[in-house]
Order: structure tokens, then C-alpha cells, then sequence
């Protein structure tokens, strides 16, 4: 078919305010650029050409080798920025589509069909136009009779009657390749700018005798371009409410689409529910009955069927089936925690790998561990890490015991069925079935807080524990 | 009166994608079907049939007897439906309204004047109808000269006029009991999907001489349906709207309404504040001057005036008057804590009581407890309420003061004006004015550091530690 | 120049159903009337004067000095309270704009164009009009073929093709002084509320010859004014939206400016990016590469650049370069870390400094401590900071170690390079490179776990461990 794309990502975007280069600014956790190259990808396209200018080297890395490199030298208009990237158009091109970094909700769908257009009109060039509200600067498209397009009037020399015209043009367009390299090549520079405009090249082509044609788009908010950060916002938000709409349609409850943030990258199984302020980034994986949030942000994260995660972060982890996470828990890269497993309130989980059914219900931390199933973590239980060198792993023997506040010096390997009561510090192995207690005897003084503290008025009560030789 | 509803419930909804009966689905905490329910209640019908269908057993089991129950045993429409609810429709019923599972949101105001106009005009049935911006895909009502319903024409028999038509059928209706009975008797499957309409009871009717009157609604919202999850979460959206602006009007000031999420259970008194992030669940009350969130959500709780809850979650709990939860607490069912408590941050109370005045402050863990009046229970203090069999209960009395990092196994009591030093692990009861510590002695090593890291270089320093005889 | 301002704020509000005074409640955590005197003081103006009445002494407090304050007794309308406000009004004043407590989205660019303008065409009053979709309720604005104002119909007085106008009257005006004295004096209560209003002097300045002109507001969001809790809530959102679009403008990245709250007192750099759920208040101060959210609060704090907060609350507080806050860290009045400092989960800091490079990883409580650069401050670490009497101060040297679950009991000093072992509990002083230990031995019964649990067989297992002596 020799189909070919080219992508203007030349300019910084002054009105972005930033040093980050347009194109590479976020839109629901990707970068402009990269959700043009994931929609081309699924076009198939025979060759991308990503045309770069202002902060090239960094535009290209994040291009990563996804599609040929085309340098403007400098910012003097789209036509400009055109003719940069022919030279390294293939020869066998056919046609060739014409779009921009910072109008990334752009649909494959709308391309296929704005390429179908030109092909089946044997037309030199297909604009793809749109029917909006407001046209308010932009240019208004005039078809003739035939419904060819005739011509093609900038906001500045529209007359009045012009001006409520509402086919409007977004600038993407269809080339045959031959039609695209002859008229950019007649691109002047006569306007007040002194810039070669790409939208020229109708006028061109339509003056040498070559039919011009358009496809109206449905919806314009695939059209919606990044100038500023308020655009940003907006396009997120349009971004945003395409993938819920998406998820929903597929059986996803998502209580406030509104207040829900997924990455494209999700994957979601019917009957899953989203609670407000939920944020999925990355692969992350939810099966169905699962119930995620309110406020919970996973990363990488895979949740079993049933599990419920909320008020909680989790970053490359694994949530069994029937799982109960949070409130008030962050589980870092690397944990995997088993069906049933407890991961109450005020628990960090790190590196490790916790058994069927084992509870770890509060205010504790398990780090580069491996705990059995059926294991009770106390409240308050840490498992000592480090060492200020090294890092050491802990390992817990199924149905074990740990009591409240005890700490687990690694590397250590506790056993089977042990017990080890509340308030010890454990330094060494355990075997299986073993009962450990590291705590010294409780001291009593009765009857003495009054008389202290009347002796110690207005002094640190501190020194009175100095008394029993502490 | 003799006023009865019919409410159809049989259509499991495909287009939810679900294993949930489509009425059983939740809009602001409660099944679409309980919706209904309350609203009918609340106009003290003399009947209310519920006609299942699909998954019959659990939307029985949802009605729990606040309904009879008919069998619809297949999907023939409408029509069919009502038909099916018949022979259960009380002998002495004067009038019946038919309404739908599907659309929670219809008020008992509207179904009492829905009544009105039937009686009032005499009529066989009372339309409820709507004027509506877009009536795609609606059945558009036209009124003759005298106001009354001359006929309904579907959007696939509608002329290019018709279509331009605005009022447009709810499905909603009431009949006289005797023309509903009749009426339905007299359909037939004689369309496309070979199904009974309801709707073609209008047409029958009005053709054996009976007058067919409607009623327009003000607010479309009131009969927006569910048919997929986005129109879920469109209703979910009018809903949460609708009681906001109720408790605004009330006084309640809501920072943010559309990131505030009320059931209709809740009770708020004037001068609360909520702010955003808030989700307020079940049997919650809240007093005057409290103010609730950012990002807290309190299920059965009671908050007494003036108190502040923040980045908090409670389930069926009470918090006194003046006290200070959060951020970052979790209270769990069967707490209450008394005026002017500080419940501060990463700490959990479980199934306990404090007394006025008491302070847990930080990273504290208070299960089973009943802790008096003026106690300080210090940072990381543990009630070790489990021993791995049972749950047992700790006591403290008032104006005692636990130390950081205290572990209490429980079962255990501390009188009144009890000192606990920190760190102590305390097992054995303890009298008023009690001083207790449970604390081994410090061992320094002076200039130790440096030769020990030197000699350990790249080992790990732990072993150092056993050179101590740990 | 002479211009001064009155500003109605006499009313308590009734339907705010509120123990506070309408122009006390809080419009993006500002109260409405220091919205209205903050836009004046930006204007520079002779003389601002506000009109109290009900509630005067809390209204009057809260203006703080920064007006004068004239009493309306009785509430008999805007005549009367602007009548009140004369006798203060210094008789230098050329011009006086007339404004209202509960319409705080004004801005200073209006109310100087709306001066101009009475100046420009030596009118005696200029009023403020908007073109509004719905003017319904609003006084119609009619001008002449000169373009000045001729009259002003109410609703209840216009006919229904008056009804369809839509230029309304905002009730602001600048009056020439000699004018507003002169008309003010003429206004009579004869109307049904027995009120004097002040739009009666527009007919009457104008039937006395003088000239009457306008301003139409091109944003009408600017008169949005509260009078229930509903109109606060939208006034909130126009606010916020305002803050927003302003920040964005500057270069900052707004995830979802619909869920992120920013107070006007708040300054951003560029190429700050905030995450849904972010609340900033106070003299909050964010640098350039930041990234704060989502879910997080931070008021009167500084954030260096290229740091992270995310699930953090933060008050009174200073974050440094590059330093990573949260997920769930607290930081409260006081705190202050380095660059590179990391606070990571469930940790909270208090009136402390954290040097460059420390860590405070997990689950710790840093309080009234000084702790120096490159300190690891281990999980579960406690500042003993309060004995029951008073708080003491901690302080660590550089590149000091502490373990997990180390308790320091304040007051106590340790120096540099200095290594406590986990689970110590550390009263006395310690010295650079010093070791430290304090923690009783491990003692491990072999084979015991499961005779016991047999013998206590639906016991409390605690017994068990009496036998060993605890």
C-alpha cells in the first residue's frame, strides 16, 4: 500500500512555559509523541518520519528508534517542516498522512478513513475537517458542488458571512506522495510571517487542475491540540474520559469517572469497581469483583479476583485473589502477596513474598522477606534489614507466630509453628516449633508516681527513671 | 385509595457485562431496586409488586419481603412483564403505577402527581412524559386539542417532523386498575421483536373510547436509566448532585460537591463542613461545626460538634465533641472516643473506648482497650490484644501515662495515675500511682565505630553485633 | 484622585443557615470580605468603608483595621446601608464604587474600568451591566440612542418583551460623590418592602439631568454572589478555576484543576506539576520540577525543586531539593529537610531538621530533634520527645546510625558515626563513633510451641509464657 505518516514535532511550545519540550509533556501518564507513534503503530503503517527541531536530541530519544528521524533546521512553518522530512520519505510511498505532536487523542480510525478518502476520490490531496461550534480562528473549509473542496479561508481574510461558516479544516491531511513532493516544493513565503504554510499546498494543487477532498470528523475532541498548559489540562481530561468510557462499556463500575485516572496500558476485567480517586498506571491488572480505592494509587500491579485494595499505593506488586489491602498501606516493587493474605493499615510490604492467608494487619514493616502461609505478623513487627552496609533477608516458616513490636534481626530464619512473644528482639535462628521470648522482667515500684512527681515539680520527670538505674 | 405500583425487574441488563443482576447494581450505596423501594414507602401505597425475572432468587432475596413478588419466566417485553404481575394485584386496587428498576432516580412527588392527573381527569392512564432536548431514539407524544394523548409514535415510525417532536414518552404510567387489566389482556407480539409493549396499551385504550391524559415532568434527570455502566455512573452523578444540593440548602457547606460523595443515609447538621475527598456512608451523623475530610470516609459513625476528622477512615464509630482524628487514622468498628480526643496520625483504635482528653497522638495501635479519662498513651504503644487463640482486653485508668513504644499484653490492667517508662513491655497488672519500666540497661562502646566498620569492611556489620553477645 | 469604596456587608445572610456571617464564610480559604478588600488594596484607592450590621463585631474583627467601619442599625436596604456609610465618606472623595460582601470574584480591573468610564463621559453614576444567557430575576439595563443608561426595569415591572433582554444591572456603581450624597438623601421607601434601594438613584440622578452611563463586565462569573450554600459551592469552583487557569498560564502542570485546590496566597514555579487531590494553602511556595500529589496538603510550606510529595500532609514546613515526602508522611510545624532527605511512609516529623541526604524511611517519629546529614534513621524509631511533664529535644550527629525500633529518650545526645543496635532503648549520651546496645538476649525453647498450645488447649496461650518468667 506504501502508507506513510509524517509527524511535525519541530517546535518547543513557548506558551508551554517549560523547559520540557511539547511533545514530551504527559497526557494520562505518556508523552504527546509517543500516543501519535502507539496510534500509527496500529495503523501498520509502512514508514513514520518524526520531523525534530528545538531540543532535538531529547525528542528523539523519547522517539526511541520508533520512527525515522527528519531534522528542521529552523521554525519556518509546517511547510517548512514538511519539505524537512521528504528527503527521507521512501520512494515506494504512495500516500502519506500529515500530523502533530500536540493533537495526540488523534483515533487510527479517523486516519484510515481520511486515507480511504483520498484513494477512493482519486484525489491528490484529502483534508480532514471537522463541523464545530465555534471556528473562531480557524480556517473555514468551502466545498463546491461536487463536494470537492474549493477553498480553504484563514480566520484574517474571511468576510463576515464567512466567519459563520463551521467546517473548519484541523490541518491533518492525506497526500498521494507525488502531489505532497510537487507542491511543497512550489511553497512561497509571501505572508507576514514570512513562513512556509503546508495549508498552501491546496490552493496549489487545486490551481494545477488535482482534485482537493475532505473527510468531516465526528468528533472534534480527536482534533484538540496542546499550546498551553490549560490545553494540556483539557486534552488530559478528554483523555481521561475516553478511557473510562472504554473500561465502562466493557462492564468496569466506575463510581466518579471523573475523579478516576487510567493509563492507557490498564487492563480491567468486567465486574471490577473503581472507587473515586483511584489512579492505574502502568500494566497494571485488575480481575474481576476486585474493588480498588478510594484513593489508591497502583503501579505495575497485578490484583486478584475479589481482592479490595483501598487508601493504599502499590508499585510492581502482585495482590492475590480475595487479598484485603489498606486502608493506609504501600506495598513496594517486588511484593507478592498471596489469596486471603492481610495487609491492614499502616503496613509497608518490600521485596517480599508473603504466604496464603497470613495477616500483616498493622502498623508493621516486612522488607526482603519471605513469610510463610498462615503466618500472624503482630502490630508493630519489623523485620531489621539492614544493617547500615548491607541488605539480609528474613524468612518465616508457614503458621508461625510473631508478636507485637518484635524485631527480626536478618539474616535470620525463623521456622515452622514457632512463637515468638511480643516485645523480643530476635537475632537468631529458630527451628520449627520453637518459642522465643527476648524481653527483660517488668520492674514495679507501687505507690510512687505522687511522691515523684510532687518531688520533681516542675522538673524533667526523665531523672526520676534515672532512680532505678536507667 | 387503592393505589398500587408495579415495578419491572426481570432483564438482567447485558449491556452491564455483569454477574449482577442490573437492579441490584449500587447508585450512591444502595441497589437501583432499593431506590425504588424507599420511594415508594415513602408514598404509602397500599401495593408494591416486584416482577423478577433473570437471577429471580438473589433480587428476591435483595427485596427482603418489602415487596410481593411475581415471576416473569421469559424476557416477552413489557407487556408480558405487567401481565405476569396480574393475578398478585390486590382485588380492591383503584389505580397502579408501572415503573422500572432501572431508573432510580423518579420521585415520589412526580408518581403522587402522576396519580393526581389520572384521577383528576378520570382517565384510563396518565402518561408521564418529558420535554427533552434530544429525544433521539424516544417514543414522541402527541397531545389533540383538548391536552389529552392522541398517540405515541416510536422513532422508527416517525416522519422527519415527527422526529423534530420534543415530549416524549417515559414509560412510566398509571392506570385505572380496571383498563390495565383489560388493556393488557389485548396485546399481542405483532412487531419485529415479537415481545408485548406496554406501550401499546395507549393505542388500545384510547381506541375503545377511553382518555389517555400525561403529566410532563420538570427535571429529566428524575428518569434517567441505567442501562450500561456509564449511564451508571451518569445516574450515580445526578444522584450524589441531588443530595449535596439538599444539604446545601440545609446549611452544609461542601468545599467541593462534585468530589463529595453522601449517601442518602447520612444526617448532617448546619455550619458542617466537608471537604473534598469525602465519602460519607450508612448511619453517619455529623454535629454542627465538625469538620470532615479531605479524603476521609466514615461508614456508620457519629461525630460530635466541632470535631475535626482528616485523611481519615472510621467504620461504626463515635467521635466526642471537639476531638481531632487524623490525618492518617483508622478507626475501627466499636470505638468511641470521648470529647476532645486527639487521635493522631498512623494510629488505629479498634473495638475500645477513651476516655475525655485522651491523647494517642502517633504511630499507635489501641485494640480492645478501655482507656480512661486524661491519658497519655504515647507514640508506637502497642495493646497486644492477641496471643495467637484469643483476644484479650487491656484497661488503663485515667491520668496514667504510657510511654513511647510501651507493649501492653492484655490481658492486663493499669490503674489510675500509673507512669509507664518507655519501651517497657508491661505484663503484670499495675496499681493506681504504680511506676513500672521493663527495660534493659544501655551498654556503650566508646570510639568502637570506626575500627569495627574498618575490620567488617564489605561483611555485614550485624556480626559485629554478636561480638556484644547478641 | 479621591476615590473611595463602600462595601455592603450589613446582612448576616439567612438562607446560608449559618451561625457565621455570610461575608466570614470561606471562598478558597479566604473569607469572602478580605476578597473584596484584598482587590481594593490592589486598586490603591483613598478609602475603603464597610457597612456592618449584623454580627458587626465579628465582621469588624475580622476586617482587622484594614477599612472603615460604618453601622447600619436596621437592615432597610442598599440605600439605607450606603446612606450609613457617608457621614465616614472624606470629603476630598471625587468618585465611590459601591459594592457587596458576598460577590467576591470582582476584579480590580472592572472596578477601575467602571471608574474610567464615569470619568471619561463626566456621568454621575456609571453602572456595572453584564449580557447574560439567563437574566431572569435581574434589573434590565435599557440605554438610549446615545448609548447612556435610561432606565433600569425590575423583573416584577417588565413586560414580556422587556423579560427577553438580557444586558442586566450588576447593583455595582461608581458615583461621582456630590451625586451619590445628593440622590442617597432623595431615596424614599415607598415599595412593598418598605426598603430604600439604591438603583432608585440612577432614575433619580437622571431625571434630575444628570448623566447615567455603563460598563458592561465581559466575564459575568464576576458577580456570581452568594447567598446559599450552593452559590458558595459554585462561587468556590469559579474561584478555584480562576487560581488555576492563572497557574497554568505560568507553566504549571495540572493533572485535574477540577480536584486541586490552590489558595490565591500560594506561589508556583514553572514546570511545577501537581497530581489530583492536591491542596495548597497558606504562603505555600513550590519550585520549579516539583511534584506534589496526589492526595496532599500542604500549607505555609516551601518545596525545593525537583522534590516529591506525594500522600503527605505538610504544615509550617520546609522540604528540600530533591527530598522525597509520602506516600502518608505528616509533617508538621516546625519540620525542615535537607536536599535528598527522604520521609518516607507512615512517618511523621515535628519541629525538627533533617540534614542532606538523611533517611527516615518508615514508620519513625522524629520529634524536637536536630539530626544531622547522611543519619539513617531506621524503621520504627521513636524521639521520646515528653516525659508527662515536658518536652525534650534529640539530637544525632552526621552519618549516624540508628536502628529499627530504637527508642531515644530525650533529653540525650548522640554524636557523629555513632551505631545503636536495633531494639535499644537509649537514656544516656553518647559520644562520636560510640557503640550502643541495649536489649536483652535472645532465649530460644526448642520443640516447645506445640506441647504447650496442647496443654493450654482453649486457653490463653499467655500463661505459657509466665512459665518462663514473664
Amino acid at each position: 500500500m506504501g502508507r506513510s505518516a509524517i509527524v511535525l514535532a519541530a517546535g518547543h511550545g513557548s506558551r508551554m512555559k517549560s523547559a520540557t519540550h511539547k511533545a514530551l509533556h504527559n497526557v494520562c501518564g505518556k508523552p504527546m509523541i509517543l500516543h501519535i507513534l502507539d496510534t500509527l503503530d496500529s495503523m501498520e503503517l509502512d514508514q513514520v518520519i518524526v520531523v525534530v527541531g528545538q531540543q532535538r536530541e531529547t525528542v528523539t530519544e523519547a522517539i526511541a528508534g520508533r520512527a525515522d528521524i527528519a531534522v528542521q533546521a529552523q521554525q519556518l512553518g509546517t511547510g517548512d517542516a514538511v519539505r524537512a522530512a521528504l528527503p527521507q520519505l521512501r520512494d515506494d510511498t504512495e500516500s502519506v498522512v500529515v500530523l502533530y505532536a500536540d493533537a495526540p487523542l488523534i483515533e487510527a480510525d479517523t486516519l484510515s478513513q481520511l486515507f480511504a478518502t483520498r484513494a477512493a476520490q482519486s484525489a491528490a490531496v484529502a483534508v480532514l475537517t471537522a463541523n464545530v461550534a465555534d471556528p473562531t480562528g480557524l480556517g473555514r473549509v468551502f466545498l463546491d458542488e461536487a463536494g470537492t473542496v474549493s477553498r480553504v479561508v484563514e480566520e484574517k481574510d474571511a468576510s463576515d458571512s464567512e466567519r459563520q461558516h463551521r467546517l473548519i479544516n484541523t490541518g491533518i491531511y492525506t497526500y498521494a506522495a507525488d502531489a505532497l513532493r510537487a507542491s511543497v516544493a512550489q511553497l512561497t513565503p509571501d505572508n507576514a510571517q514570512g513562513e512556509y504554510y503546508l495549508t498552501d499546498t491546496l490552493a496549489i494543487l487545486r490551481s494545477q487542475g488535482h482534485k482537493v477532498v475532505q473527510h468531516a470528523i465526528l468528533d472534534a475532541d480527536e482534533i484538540a491540540s496542546v499550546n498551553d498548559r490549560a490545553q494540556l489540562a483539557q486534552v488530559e481530561k478528554l483523555c481521561r474520559a475516553r478511557i473510562a468510557q472504554t473500561w465502562m462499556k466493557n462492564g468496569v463500575t466506575i463510581v466518579d469517572p471523573d475523579s478516576t485516572y487510567i493509563e492507557s496500558t490498564v487492563t480491567l476485567a468486567a465486574d471490577v469497581t473503581l472507587l473515586p480517586g483511584t489512579i492505574l498506571q502502568g500494566n497494571t491488572q485488575i480481575e474481576s469483583f476486585a474493588q480498588i480505592g478510594p484513593n489508591t494509587r497502583l503501579n505495575n500491579t497485578t490484583v486478584g479476583q475479589g481482592a479490595t485494595v483501598q487508601y493504599a499505593v502499590a508499585e510492581d506488586s502482585e495482590v492475590g485473589e480475595a487479598a484485603q489491602v489498606g486502608p493506609f498501606a504501600y506495598l513496594r516493587p517486588g511484593t507478592k502477596v498471596g489469596k486471603r493474605v492481610k495487609v491492614g493499615d499502616f503496613v509497608e510490604i518490600k521485596n517480599s513474598h508473603l504466604g496464603d492467608d497470613t495477616k500483616v494487619s498493622h502498623l508493621a514493616y516486612v522488607g526482603d522477606a519471605s513469610i510463610g502461609a498462615g503466618v500472624n505478623v503482630g502490630c508493630g513487627v519489623i523485620t531489621v534489614n539492614y544493617d547500615g552496609e548491607q541488605k539480609h533477608r528474613t524468612t518465616v516458616g508457614d503458621n508461625s507466630f510473631v508478636g507485637s513490636n518484635v524485631n527480626l534481626i536478618a539474616p535470620v530464619n525463623i521456622g515452622e509453628g514457632v512463637y515468638i512473644c511480643a516485645g523480643s528482639t530476635v537475632t537468631d535462628d529458630v527451628e520449627d516449633d520453637g518459642f522465643v521470648i527476648a524481653r527483660p522482667k517488668q520492674i514495679t515500684k507501687p505507690n510512687y508516681v505522687k511522691r515523684w512527681k510532687l518531688r520533681k515539680k516542675g522538673q524533667s520527670l526523665r531523672e526520676g527513671e534515672d532512680h532505678l538505674g536507667h
